[in-house]
């Protein structure tokens, strides 16, 4: 049974020329925007049925199960759509407070400063820890 | 002076095949996000100089000042970029609290609720009287 040819609330969602929807996660105690990756349709019916974020990696072009080498799953809370359906918010608990692969807690660390990116948050845990062959 | 031809900071960010950013604009004080939108170059620019933000509309090949036609502009309290430096957070003050065009605060009304998207936000105020000509 494959309920990515069935299920109409995947229907709803505008899925891009590429077949692909930006989908936000964002920390569902804090509120805070841990990272924003692309879904295509497998990937947000994967995300529904196993309630961890699973996202469509368009470098690698196959499926990227968020976690599986890093540990750092995203737990899903609830799933958001937007007024035009082309845009998601999976609010989410970040195992291991680290989203980034920069081993940060949010992929978003560089902030407008005077004219400039400065880096505003703290490497949690070096990425060669997280990442082991 | 163009400066969205001289600031290196423009420089460092991916913008798409099409010229194009996501920029995710949240709430400032809540952390609510209200929004995904598209950026070109020179909106963002513009979005850094005024403090107001500033999208790019896709559907009509134009700069779309937030809040110009419905008063509901955006403050911009911190502009963010993450890792791979091809999305934007923008921490907002929403003023009327209403973001969406459909007069609700967010974007984002649509919530994942036993395979259907169930309307989970109340509109604030009707767009007839939002949008007046």
């Amino acid at each position: 049974m494959d309920s990515t040819d069935t299920d109409n609330w995947l229907d709803q969602v505008a899925f891009n020329s590429d077949g692909l929807v930006p989908a936000i996660a964002q920390d569902a105690a804090t509120g805070r925007v841990l990272m924003m990756a692309w879904m295509n349709r497998e990937s947000l019916a994967l995300t529904a049925e196993s309630g961890k974020a699973v996202y469509w990696s368009r470098s690698r072009s196959q499926l990227w199960r968020k976690g599986e080498s890093s540990g750092h799953e995203q737990l899903v809370e609830k799933i958001q759509l937007d007024c035009d359906g082309d845009t998601l918010v999976l609010h989410v608990t970040q195992k291991g407070g680290i989203a980034c692969h920069t081993g940060r807690e949010s992929c978003f660390f560089l902030t407008l400063n005077d004219g400039q990116w400065d880096t505003t948050e703290d490497v949690l845990k070096d990425p060669k820890h997280i990442y082991q062959k």
